[in-house]
């Protein structure tokens, strides 16, 4: 990164008196860092990444005064929550300031079935306050206890909850957004009904998430279940009908494969006996009952339920969801530091067909790990599949196998919009990128649309920003 | 009915002294009906029918001495919530007692996520106690505000929030039954999970629903909309597309073709342009920005949307549910008395093709209504078309119409639960009738699988209970 351009510190730090900021460098390296490493690849590529100073904004009028200073001194800008994301997308490849607005953490309003919160405010922390409603979040990633709303929301797509409400991308799951723009005058503008996709998931690339307006949902009191299955398939079949029980609620389904549980979730192991395929759930405690006459219908046999586990063996198990989405991945890797993943998509309706035909092919080498989620209506599922990492070049083939399969891959080792997602540009950001960071100061390097219109997506060659070049 | 057995009448009051009961043979006769006049057929064959006796218990203590009375001197019981039903399910084919539970109207408990109350609490008062909480009950029929919430449970199936949570047999919709059964000495049960199955939907055959246990739902604020279409497969689509929004919470999805709505929705005539097949949507209001972006997404007009009109205007308008399910149907029989109607399932995946192909050979005569739902996880859509009655006949043609082209028909012109409901006996509910109703005396005449275990259901030869020959 010797090519960096240098930028004009000194005068930041004059404009920005009064503003938090830290220039130490073991502390600027530690918040220019996600969980980038859990992919051998990008672990690679962004190692050396760092900022050159870290900006903590305690309200939305110090957003303003770091953009308009940044704009003005052509420093680059890449926002930060919690950083618990995977994909690299709060590091900043071209240098300058990571804006940390984990300080801006206030749950502002709460009424019934919604919130207002700062962008910096913990998933936990937000339902810490709701609860008191009798409401909570509807959806959350498996660092539920570490992530802020704002990087969730900038940086996410979906997770636990997803089962019952689909996704981020769904019209309806993101209320409003307050967004600061990357200008000379930045503006403060308010984003709900379609706009909202303007920079949801946008990496924070075209605008900073300063204010959230989320919807809450009834906030059960959630029955954690794991039931075994000897055969995997009658695992996935249960786990897609259970998916479609329109009358339980529920706020996780996931199917781990033998000997995934076994090996990697530690403290769960005396309820894990060899060779179960397992499904996690998490269900209202309210129809316990006609979940466990679900699960008889089935032929499931219940591992745990923690309605029926004395509290002392319960004491200092882990939430469920911390075995479920990327935490599956991170328990494996805790075990075994070869370990990586892929993302996947087995599209509606022959899910169940194609994890099966997956499983049979690469099943040792590429264990299998679903998530049940709602898309566009229909239960289907995810997958998170462990990879036993040999070299580059084989988990390269793996994805092409995923791919020629029938299965989508949101390929997670790489850090750029469109190749970790749907292999396209999404013109409703690029368009609010040229609007809302006219220079392409913000989080540079992870559109490609807008470092390099030419780049041909379909060619499967890899996007290198030439900042990390 | 002349060869209707002679009861004990006198034995029976002496036995129920201090509980209330009435023989005015009007009030009698009044309390013998339902609204089985919708179908031509059930006119003629029920409207002669009428109890000895009308019983008002105050308590389940009470239910248990007119069952205990009535088993010992072998008198037909047929149990009767607020008497909106359709099929004749609240009529006493054999005489004897009708038992009016509407006395029994008690909310007794309310707690996050259910409600506890007596059978005979009408819907309405449910949510009028559980709002206070947050919460609503999550189905009701479209006679929200006259119906009783045991009657729902013996002889509903859905309605009003099954586009959210499917029907009620789905395992969850339903916590907990007490049940009186029919007995020398009869029990007290409490039925939970799988159990719940062995009175639900069995019209009061095989016990007395006194007390139930329901899952509560987020009151939402709930916006009203009409969108209009000038095409009907494109509302379908719509409503199809709405129904499968995962993140828009909604209560009400329906399509009813033009010119269904500019003659029978008289109340709201001036937001329905001639021509424009409309959608009846219930939506979060929360999610209102959410929901006019889908809508102008899928090219959809709004006609009608509660939160923009003005007060004034929407005064004297009923809530758009009475324009929906049955209430469509009710509304075009106020209008024309030649109206009735039939109750279909299109089922998915091809729903909508299959609408399309039905309207268009039928629509004239039979003009499409539909209600969109989540069944076993999918969204896909009943029909409530109406049918311009000419002759029984005819009537029964175009019901074969529809079997012969894939829909499934649940014939409302039949007062048995058999021919009502999947042409087959339910085995569960057979088997606990013997055990609840050894001596067959409740509501006698719906159950053909106790009645005549030899009638052959797929003879298509209509069953006559012999009490009515």
């Amino acid at each position: 990164m010797s090519d960096r351009p240098r930028y004009d510190l000194a005068a930041l730090r004059t404009r920005l008196d009064g503003i938090r900021l830290e220039d130490n460098p073991a502390l600027v390296r530690q918040k220019s860092r996600d969980f980038y490493w859990y992919s051998p690849i990008l672990k690679r590529q962004l190692d050396a990444v760092a900022a050159d100073l870290v900006a903590y904004p305690a309200s939305q009028d110090d957003v303003v005064r770091v953009l308009e200073a940044c704009a003005e001194l052509a420093i680059p800008v890449t926002p930060r929550g919690a950083g618990t994301g995977n994909y690299g997308q709060a590091m900043p490849l071209a240098g300058g300031v990571v804006l940390d607005l984990s300080g801006m953490d206030r749950v502002l309003d709460i009424a019934p079935g919604r919130v207002v919160a700062q962008a910096g405010a913990l998933l936990a922390d937000i339902d810490a306050a709701t609860r008191a409603t009798g409401q909570e979040l509807r959806l959350s990633p498996s660092t539920y206890r570490t992530a802020s709303i704002g990087g969730f929301i900038a940086g996410g797509s979906g997770g636990v909850g997803s089962i019952m409400w689909g996704g981020l991308r769904d019209l309806g799951n993101i209320l409003g957004l307050t967004v600061v723009t990357m200008e000379r005058q930045p503006r403060v503008l308010r984003l709900t009904g379609e706009e909202v996709g303007k920079v949801a998931h946008a990496y924070g690339t075209n605008g900073i998430i300063t204010e959230v307006t989320m919807p809450l949902a009834p906030a059960y009191g959630w029955l954690e279940a794991i039931i075994g299955f000897d055969d995997f398939g009658r695992a996935c079949s249960y786990a897609n009908a259970l998916g479609e029980q329109d009358a339980l609620a529920k706020k996780l389904v996931s199917v781990v494969a033998a000997p995934v549980p076994q090996l990697y979730f530690l403290r769960h192991r005396p309820f894990l006996p060899d060779g179960k395929h397992v499904v996690l759930a998490m269900v209202d405690v309210l129809a316990a009952d006609a979940f466990a006459a679900f699960t008889t219908r089935h032929g499931g046999e219940f591992l745990f339920r923690s309605d029926l586990v004395p509290a002392e063996r319960r004491a200092g198990l882990p939430p469920i969801y911390e075995l479920a989405w990327n935490h599956t991945t991170l328990r494996a890797l805790r075990v075994d530091p070869a370990i990586t993943y892929l993302q996947t998509l087995y599209p509606f309706p022959h899910q169940l067909d194609l994890v099966a035909r997956l499983h049979a092919r690469l099943g040792a080498e590429v264990p299998a790990h679903l998530e049940f989620v709602r898309f566009d209506g229909k239960v289907t599922c995810f997958g998170l599949p462990l990879v036993q990492f040999t070299t580059e070049e084989r988990l390269e083939e793996i994805i092409a196998i995923h791919e020629e399969m029938g299965a989508v891959v949101f390929n997670p080792h790489r850090y750029t919009l469109e190749e970790g997602g749907m292999k396209q540009t999404d013109a409703v950001q690029l368009a609010f990128k040229r609007e809302a960071d006219p220079a392409g100061l913000l989080n540079p390097g992870k559109m490609i649309g807008w470092e390099n219109p030419d780049f041909d997506l379909a060619s499967g060659r890899l996007y290198l920003f030439q900042g990390l070049a």
